[in-house]
């Protein structure tokens, strides 16, 4: 969105059903259009209904890494969802700058509490985007911000102003823990040699207070079944001689918080680092309002480990949390009985130095252990991923940084970030290559929950700062190898 | 199922794939025709999808009335289901007995469970029932049972051998907790006058040991939502800083036990009567397996309130259960989502002389005192119904005694139950009536599980004895007011 260029653009807003007049030029009206078009297809990974969809996705973005000039772009299958490569080859002598993205997305459900289809994009404004917002599954996670990377490129390469090679990877497998990335890059080590990683997948703090994620939250993910009886009974000729697998499966729920919000697993914290002076006052250079943080979320009140900020608690603390529960009825009206068995999906959110598969293990050997002898316990573990953190000192950060400074005329503040983007911790370990999160997204954008959107203004502010990055990360590294 | 008369039915066991044939007369083949005509009906209470079954169920109730030597029968429309009311007048000085039963039905879920249709009724012989059981949700729970007294009551009839009047009182929402009953029997108190009240709706300990229901557990059924954001949010971004629903309601439900398997609710014993010597010893009457028990319904171990035996823990002592939870994401794969809301279904089964009124009143403040103020509470409360005891000295108690005695040879035992028909304690409260429990269901018909079924055995034997107890208590209400 240059500020420059005014022919108009109308964007319906459904919630006032009243038009908008949103001023773009041509060539940004058709950005949006070719998005769109990418955000109706449901390329939800989790659920195994969604596959052509997901097929058809991947097929879209070999289709617009080839318009976009790439020299090549493949499609690879794996024995999951397939993954898109494209490359195109400046100099072989120039530095490599590897975009990693994922077309997939968080299944839309509930479905009841999206205002419009999840797969028909629409634009709305709303207060923190007056200028308008893309709602759909996948607008900002990550279609939206993949989409960013496959323009700026398209753009420098259209200007002639690409001064390094591009690597595009691109998988289908984000949202359900990127279970075959790490097979495919041990594989195509050789293919995937690159200087850095570039990924848009984070949010940034504000539209007015750009940020880099210098690192990430790892990941655990289990799902745990409690069985009692061996059918469901009726809770009056049973009910108190019985184990009651809903009853139990709660009270080690409970039990895997104290009353300060500690994680009681045995050693749960041992490995954890404390944080350095000096990236704890990095990450508070960020303005936190605790009441708009409040409000933001509808909260009444705040809860979390003793002793610890909301900001460390989101993002340098570890956390645990139950994503999914059920068991029995939950139909309509009563029914009184004692269901065979219970189940719940639990994760954890971990923090350099933990590692995820000893963390997936400690709680599945903790959680067996507070199985009473009365239940049968079964664990099943999704594919998780270990922490992350790059420094400020490193020449991707500083390209990052110079480039949000000028498009965005503010510094940007290094931040960590909650989340968990497993595979870039297995760049690290399989490629040895350090990644730099550039996110555009907000935290208000309401990723893997209903009515998920994407600033329009982000949206071309971050095609502006990727552009910018490239220019600066070439110059950088000249500099740095001519030293 | 009498042993004189040896035509062939053919009964089809779907599990060996065989034909088994089952000896019965032309009489008892229509018997159990019509009675898989009545089960073909789903009429599930809880499910408003199902109105129109329910509606169809109470019609083929009073069919089935008239054609059996009613007077009269009509249907009552209520605020809920309907109720069917028939009557046979033989003289009014004779003592009327009541009949109540229910023709409405537990949801079938979980259907995948089920071997067969749980509408489509069928024939097959089990380990307990060789002579075959038909299997159908409400087979045993309450249609069969019901129908067991409609089929006594029509043989007195042709007979001329009926003794008393008869008032058949059948309703549609006990699945439900009969929540327009009260009212209905409150307004019809005067049509409703009787001198006994009958019900076939609970199970008796084997066929060789048939025994009596004394007394009923009463039951408080609520459901609990705990709301924390007031939408999903993604647990990377706010994991550990923010109320997560689902933790924090299992760490409740977990707090409703303590580690004695006591519920931990304040006072909430105060009010349980200590069985008496007598009815103690009578209980223990009953032979008790702990390895039979476990088996049967697939338990590793016993799980209950300390100190009390697993023959007190499902009959004379209160419980809790969660008979249903849900929250989050639950379908397959991973989402890392904090939802914004968890709830859970909890029933408690009470004891002579706590009422269900408070005890419900007591678990909704105990619910609402335990949740930290970064949670919304709300809780919605069923229809419940009081804990219920009759005297082993009662002249319906004796008659229903001989009677038992007489068809299987064998004197039955008075046992107290651990279900609980609400209503059984306002028809003592408003009409000023007792009740007499004659089960011929057993505890291993898995009522209100997938795979329902009521033994042929059971259901023939079902007859004779009622049509004994009609002639015994004729008898002895003689005897009694001649004195």
């Amino acid at each position: 969105m240059t500020e420059q260029s005014i022919p108009s653009y109308i964007c319906p807003i459904v919630s006032s059903r009243e038009t908008y007049t949103y001023d773009m030029d041509k060539k940004n009206n058709e950005y949006i259009d070719q998005l769109k078009d990418f955000l109706t297809i449901a390329s939800v990974s989790a659920d195994s209904k969604f596959t052509s969809q997901v097929q058809e996705s991947a097929q879209w973005v070999k289709n617009a890494l080839i318009e976009s000039g790439c020299d090549t772009a493949e499609i690879y299958p794996t024995q999951g969802h397939p993954i898109v490569m494209g490359t195109k080859i400046i100099d072989a002598k120039l530095p490599t700058v590897m975009v990693y993205g994922h077309y997939d997305v968080q299944p839309p459900d509930p479905l009841d509490l999206w205002e419009s289809d999840p797969f028909e994009p629409i634009i709305k404004r709303t207060p923190i985007h007056p200028e308008g917002a893309l709602f759909a599954r996948g607008a900002c996670d990550d279609k939206g911000q993949l989409f960013i990377h496959i323009k700026a490129f398209e753009e420098l390469i259209f200007e002639n102003n690409l001064q390094c090679n591009v690597t595009f990877l691109i998988e289908g497998e984000e949202e359900v823990g990127s279970t075959h990335l790490e097979e495919f890059i041990t594989n195509y080590k050789e293919k995937l040699k690159a200087d850095l990683i570039l990924i848009s997948d984070t949010a940034m703090i504000s539209k007015s207070q750009p940020s880099i994620t210098t690192g990430l939250r790892g990941l655990s993910y289990i799902e745990v079944t409690l069985e009692g009886p061996s059918i469901d009974l009726h809770s009056g000729v049973y009910g108190g001689a019985v184990p009651n697998p809903i009853n139990q499966l709660s009270q080690m729920i409970g039990q895997l918080h104290d009353e300060n919000q500690k994680i009681t697993i045995p050693g749960f914290y041992d490995d954890v680092l404390p944080l350095d002076k000096a990236s704890k006052a990095e990450i508070f250079k960020e303005a936190f309002d605790e009441k708009e943080f409040k409000q933001s979320i509808g909260i009444n009140d705040i809860i979390g480990e003793k002793h610890y900020s909301t900001i460390e608690r989101k993002s340098t603390r570890p956390s645990l949390d139950v994503n999914g529960i059920w068991g029995g009825y939950i139909l309509e009206g009563t029914k009184t009985v004692i269901p065979s068995k219970a189940s719940a999906k639990i994760s954890m959110r971990l923090v350099p130095n933990q590692k995820w598969e000893k963390m997936t293990q400690d709680l599945e050997q903790y959680l067996i252990k507070i199985t009473p002898d009365a239940y049968r316990v079964s664990i099943q573990s999704f594919q998780g991923g270990d922490p992350y953190v790059v420094s400020r000192h490193h020449l991707g950060y500083q390209a990052a940084h110079l480039a949000y400074q000028k498009t965005f005329g503010v510094s940007p503040i290094a931040t960590r970030g909650g989340g968990s983007i497993p595979i870039v911790s297995s760049f690290e370990k399989v490629l040895g290559i350090k990644t730099i999160l550039m996110g555009f997204g907000l935290d208000s954008d309401a990723i893997h929950s209903p009515n998920e959107h994407f600033g329009l203004y982000n949206f071309f502010k971050g095609i502006q700062t990727v552009k910018h990055f490239y220019h600066h990360y070439t110059n950088l590294s000249l500099q740095d190898s001519s030293l």
